[in-house]
C-alpha cells in the first residue's frame, strides 16, 4: 500500500492551510440528508416565508405598504419586542429559500423572495443603513442600544441570506444591498478615531461578514468582523457607557449582568461559557472565524477552555446547551436538568456553526463529534418530521405536555434549524490547500479542487443506518493530497480498506490522515462499529443519577408513550442489559433499538403508599431522539432507570 | 371503665354542632411550637413592621406623607403592580403583632400598630372604602378591576388583622375602622338589586368575613361572606362583563383562563383543584367555613370532590402544592416535580387554613393529617431557624442555589407563615357544644367552655420528638362531654390508657372518640408509633420514581450536602434498609436520621462516561425538612434515591 498515514508523514502532517467549508451547491446531498433537504426545500422554505409574512414582517420593511406600528407589546420594562428581530427571521428565510433553490428550481419561492428583496431596497437608507425597526418605528434612535435590540444581529442575518442567495441565483441585487450595508456598519463602528468602538449585543455579524469577506474577496469585512471581537467586553464598557447615554442605570439591564451577552470582560480573558446560549456560540464561532482567518492564536487559549467548560461541564448528552429559560442558557456547572432543559434549538444550531469553525484550524474529532451529537440530535429535533412544526426548548424527558409550535413570539428557531439543515453539506467537508477532511458521513457527491486538481468525492452509504461508508476518491489527474476520515469517539472499532485491502493506519486526534497520489477509482471502505451502547453521567448532574442514556452512532434515543404502556420512569434497566435493533413501523428506515428492562407497578392507586412497587419483565422500544413527538402525543424520556 | 367511645354510643355519636377554633389566648403554647413563638412575637413580629415600612408601605397609607407613587413597576402588560397588595402585607404583619402582644406584651410593637392604624384611620374615606393604592394612586378608580388588583383581598387581610389586634389589645379602633370598611363593601356587593355581583379575585375576604362575623355577632357579615361563595363563577362571568367595562378583552387575561382565579365555574360545580394555588386553597376554606356556618351540605360534593383531586393527585409529600411558577399554581395531575417545586409557602398556609375548616364540619383526620403535614413541614419551612429569612417556594430538592430571602418583590409569605405560627394553638382543638376534638399534639394548656363547664385541658408532651402524650382532663365541675383523640394515619400503632387503665377504642374516621362524665383528675395518655418509614410515590409521580420519601411522625425528612461527602443523588438506599434515630449538633431537641445506604462513584471525570459507577457502603444523616438551608448552603433531597 503506498497511502502513507499523515502521522508517519513528517512534515507533511502539518496542515499547510487552514479549513474552509464547501459551498453549498458544491455538494449532492443523498442519503440520510437527502430527504430532509427536499422536505426543507419543498416545504419549510414556503411555509416560513407564509409565516414571516403573516407575522406582518414585510409590512414593517416595506416602505409602500401602511405601517403596521408595534404589533409585538415590548416586554423587559418597554425596552425590548421580538418585532426588533423581525429582520432576521426575514434573513434566515431568505437563507434557507436560498438553499432550496439549489435544490429545486422554484420560480415562484423565487419571485417571493425577491419581492421582499426589492422591498428592503426600498427601505435602505441613502447611507446604506437597512433596519425595519429603526427606520419605521423609531427614526432617529439607531445605534443607540446596541446591548438590548439586535440590530448589528439582524444586519448579520440579512447579509447571510444575500450571501447565500447569491450562490443560489447568481443574482448580486440583495449582495449589493448588504455591501452598502456592511459599509454603512464599517464606517460607523471600528477601531479609528472617531468611529464608535461598539458590538454586537447578539453576536452573528461576526459570522455573516466573514462570509462576506470571503465571498467578496474584500479584507475590510474580514477587519471589521475582527474588530467586534477584540472590541467586546473592553473597559470602559460600552454597553455601560451606552445605558449612561439612555439615561439608564447599567445595573438596571433586565439580565442583570453582562455574562448574558457575554461582554462582561475581553473575549480573550473569558473561560467559562456564561450568559445566553445562542449569543455564547455564535460569539466563540466568530472568535474562531478570526481565529482561523487571521491566525490569531492569541484567541486559542480562550477557545480551548471555553470549549473544555461546555463540553466537559454544560453540555446536554443530546448536544444542546443553555438549561435556563430564565436567560435561554447557562446557570451553574452540571445543571442539566431534563424535563426543565431548555436547550434551545438556536443554541444547538449554534454550537453547530461553533464546532464547525473550530475545525477551520485542523481536524480534530472532538469538534466534530460534539458537532455531529448536535445536528442528530437537538437540531433535528427543532423541526417536525413533516417539516412543518417547529420546537424552540428541547427537554430531554416530557411528561405529554411539550409539543412543537406552529409559530413562536420569537421565530429564531425555525429558519435557523432549516437554513443549517438546508446547507448541510458544507459541513461535511474541511478543505485546505492540500487536504480534505470528512466530518460528518452522509451518501453525497462533493466537487472540489485540492492541491491544484479538481476532485470529486462520492461517499456510499446508508449511514448512520449503518457503519459502512463507501468513499470514492476521484481527482482529475492522479494528485498528491491528504485525505483524513474521522473516527467517531463512539465507535468501539473500525476497519478501512484502500482498494480492497485492508489499512492499519490509527487515528491522530480522531482522524485517519491519508496522504498519497491520489487518482481516479481510488475507493476507501470504512467501517464503524455501531454497536448501541449505554452512557452514564457524572456524579454531579444530578437529574441523571440512577440512569443510564442510550445511544448509537450519532444518535441518542429516547421512548416514547405511545409505543409504552407504563409510564416511562416505571421502567428501569439492568446494568449489561440486551439491546437490540429493530424497526418501527413509522420509520422503516429507521434503526430502532429494543431493550430487555423492568417494570414498577405499584399496589394501589394512592398519591404516597408504604409498599414498594412491584416488579416483572417487559421490553422497550427505542427510537432516536429527533424524532419524538411526531405520532402520538404523550411521554417522553432519553435517561432511563438503571440499576446495577 | 365508663368511658363510652362515641362510636358505641348511638345518637350521641353524630356531632350536634358544628366545630369551631379557640381564640390565640385561649391556648398557652409550649413545647415544640413554644419555642418558635418565642421567635415570631420577639423577632419576627418587629422585622415584618421594619420591611414594610423600608418598603415605603406606611408612605403609602398614610395621606400625612408624601405620596411615594408607583415604587414597584407594573406587570403584566401594566395592569398589576405588587405594590397594589401592600395593605394584605400590612394587614398580616399586624396579625402576626398582634398574636405576639399576646404572648410577649410589647409596648413599643404595639405603639408601631397604633400608628399604622392611625394612618389607615386617616386614609379611609368618607364611606368606610379603604384602600391605599386606590385612594392614594388611582383614586376614583374603585371597584375596577377585582380580577387582577386584590382589592377585596386586602380588605379581608386588615380585617383579620383587625380581630386579632382586638382580642390581643381589646383595643376597637381598628376593628371599627374595618367594621366601617365592610359595611362599605356590602352596600357595594350582594344579591339585592342595585348591588354589584363581584367577588375577590383573589379569595381571602371569605374567610375574614366569617371571623368578623364571629366577633362581633353579626349575620350580615356571615351572609356576605356566602354572597361572594355563591356569586363565583356565575354566568354572566363578573370579570369578563368588568373586563369589557374597562375596554378589555376577557381573552386578553395575562394568565388566560379564568381557572388561575376559580372563577371558571360557579364554585358548587367545581371538582378539581386549578390555577393559582393561594387562591384555590382560600376560597376553598371559604366553602368550608360558609358549609360549617350555614350548614350548606350543597358544598358538600366539590368540598369533597376539591380535596380527592388535591390529595389524591396533587400534593407534595411535604404538604405543598402548586407546582408551577408561571401560574404559581397547578398544572396536570401528578405533576410534581422536586426541583422546580414552586410548592410556595402561602399555598401551604392556605392549606392548614382549608383542612382546619374542613374539620368545622367533624373530626376527620384525612383533613387534620393534611393539615399536620402542611404544617410541620412546607409551613415550617417558610421561616428560617432565627425567624428572620423567608422562603417563597419550598423544592424538595435543590442543587445549592436556592436560599431563603430576606425580603421579596411581592412578600406575601412572610408574614403569612408568622402570623400562622403565631397563632398555631387555635388549630391544635375543634371545639363544638358537647365536644372537643384533639386534632394536633403539643405541649399546651388550654381553656374552653364545653357542655356548659368551663375546661382545662393540658398537654404535657415531648411531642413530635417523641409519641407519648399525657392530657389532663379538667373540666370546673364533672361534665358529660366527648373528648375526641386524633390518630394519625401515619402512626402504625398506639396504646391508650386513662387513668391508668387500657383503652380498647378504636378510631372512627382517625379519631378516637370517648364520651363520658369527665371529671378533674382524669389523665389519658396516648402514645403513637413513630418508627420512621418510607413511602413511594405513584407510578404517575416521574420524579419520585425510583425514590423513596422518608418520614417518622408528622416530619418528612431530607438530606443536606453539610452532612455528606458525595453528591446527594450519587446516594441510594435498599427498600428495608436500617433507619435508625440520631441526633444533630445544631439541633439537639431534634430526632436525625441514620440510615445505611450506598454510594456511586464514577471512575472518571467524564461527563458522560461509557462505565456504569462503582459503589460502596455509606452513612445518609437525614434532618426534618423544614430545617434545610439552615446551615451551609449547599445540596438539599427529600426523594432519595432507592432500589428493591
Amino acid at each position: 500500500m503506498n497511502a502513507i498515514p499523515s502521522s508517519q508523514a513528517g512534515e507533511a502532517m502539518q496542515p499547510k492551510a487552514k479549513f474552509r467549508p464547501l459551498a453549498v451547491n458544491q455538494i449532492e446531498v443523498n442519503g440520510f440528508f437527502g430527504p430532509k433537504l427536499d422536505i426543507t426545500a419543498t416545504k419549510t422554505a414556503k411555509l416560513l416565508f407564509d409565516r414571516c409574512i403573516e407575522a406582518r414582517m414585510l409590512e414593517l420593511v416595506d416602505p409602500l405598504l401602511p405601517n403596521p406600528g408595534i404589533v409585538i407589546p415590548f416586554q423587559h420594562n418597554n425596552t425590548v419586542t421580538t418585532q426588533m428581530f423581525w429582520d432576521s427571521d426575514f434573513g434566515k428565510s431568505i437563507e434557507t429559500a436560498a438553499y432550496a433553490l439549489n435544490r429545486h428550481r422554484d420560480g415562484e419561492l423565487e419571485a417571493r423572495v425577491d419581492e421582499v428583496i426589492d422591498a428592503y431596497g426600498r427601505l435602505q437608507a441613502e447611507d446604506g443603513y437597512l433596519n425595519s425597526w429603526y427606520l419605521r418605528i423609531e427614526p432617529g434612535k439607531r445605534w443607540t442600544n446596541l446591548r438590548d435590540r439586535h440590530e448589528l444581529y439582524n444586519a448579520g442575518h440579512l447579509m447571510e441570506g444575500a450571501i447565500a442567495y447569491y450562490h443560489a441565483t447568481g443574482k448580486r441585487k440583495f449582495l449589493d444591498i448588504m455591501c452598502r450595508y456592511a459599509d454603512c456598519i464599517d464606517a460607523t463602528f471600528g477601531p479609528e478615531d472617531g468611529k464608535k468602538k461598539g458590538y454586537p449585543g447578539h453576536p452573528e455579524l461576526e459570522l455573516a461578514l466573514i462570509k462576506l469577506g470571503r465571498v467578496t474577496g474584500e479584507q475590510r469585512y474580514l477587519d471589521l468582523a475582527k474588530f467586534f471581537v477584540d472590541a467586546r467586553g473592553q473597559a470602559p464598557n460600552y454597553f455601560d457607557e451606552e445605558a449612561y447615554a439612555r439615561g439608564e442605570k447599567p445595573e438596571d439591564f433586565h439580565f442583570s449582568t453582562l455574562e448574558y451577552c457575554q461582554a462582561h470582560k475581553p473575549v480573550r480573558e473569558q473561560r467559562e461559557v456564561v450568559g445566553h446560549a445562542v449569543r455564547a456560540a455564535y460569539l466563540y464561532a466568530g472568535m474562531a472565524d478570526v481565529a482561523t482567518e487571521f491566525s490569531d492564536a492569541s484567541l486559542d487559549p480562550a477557545l480551548e477552555a471555553l470549549w473544555a467548560h461546555l463540553t466537559e461541564r454544560n453540555l446536554y448528552v443530546t448536544g444542546g446547551f443553555g438549561p435556563s429559560k430564565e436567560n435561554e442558557g447557562l446557570t451553574y456547572d452540571y445543571d442539566l436538568p431534563n424535563d426543565s432543559a431548555y436547550a434551545e434549538t438556536c443554541a444547538a444550531v449554534a454550537l453547530v456553526f461553533w464546532s464547525s469553525r473550530m475545525l477551520g484550524r485542523a481536524p480534530d474529532a472532538r469538534y466534530a463529534d460534539v458537532m455531529e451529537r448536535a445536528l442528530y440530535n437537538n437540531v433535528l429535533s427543532g423541526l417536525s418530521d413533516d417539516g412543518t412544526h417547529f420546537f424552540y426548548d428541547n427537554p430531554l424527558e416530557s411528561h405529554g405536555h411539550h409539543h412543537r409550535w406552529r409559530w413562536h413570539r420569537c421565530p429564531c428557531c425555525p429558519p435557523n434549524a432549516a437554513r443549517l439543515i438546508a446547507s448541510i453539506g458544507t459541513y461535511f467537508y474541511g478543505l485546505s490547500e492540500d487536504e480534505v477532511a470528512l466530518h460528518l458521513y452522509c451518501d453525497n457527491k462533493a466537487e472540489m479542487a485540492v492541491a491544484g486538481s479538481r476532485l470529486t468525492l462520492t461517499q456510499k452509504t446508508r449511514y448512520p443506518a449503518d457503519g459502512l461508508i463507501a468513499l470514492d476518491v476521484a481527482p482529475e489527474t492522479p494528485t498528491r493530497f491528504t485525505l483524513s476520515l474521522r473516527v467517531p469517539a463512539w465507535a468501539k472499532g473500525y476497519s478501512l480498506t484502500l482498494n480492497g485491502e485492508k489499512l492499519d493506519a490509527s487515528p491522530e486526534k480522531g482522524y485517519i490522515r491519508l496522504q498519497r497520489l491520489w487518482q481516479a477509482g481510488d475507493r476507501l471502505v470504512l467501517e464503524l462499529d455501531m454497536q448501541p451502547q449505554l452512557l452514564y453521567a457524572h456524579a454531579h448532574v444530578a437529574a441523571d443519577q440512577g440512569r443510564a442514556a442510550l445511544l448509537r452512532g450519532p444518535f441518542v434515543y429516547c421512548i416514547e408513550g405511545v409505543d409504552h404502556a407504563a409510564p416511562l420512569n416505571s421502567y428501569l434497566l439492568k446494568d449489561g442489559c440486551t439491546i437490540s435493533t429493530t424497526s418501527i413501523e413509522t420509520w422503516p428506515d429507521t434503526v430502532a433499538l429494543s431493550i430487555n428492562a423492568l417494570v414498577e407497578k405499584q399496589k394501589d392507586d394512592a398519591l404516597y403508599g408504604e409498599e414498594p412497587p412491584m416488579r416483572e419483565g417487559a421490553n422497550l422500544m427505542a427510537i432516536p431522539y429527533y424524532l419524538w413527538d411526531n405520532r402520538a402525543p404523550g411521554e417522553m424520556l432519553v435517561w432511563l432507570r438503571r440499576e446495577a
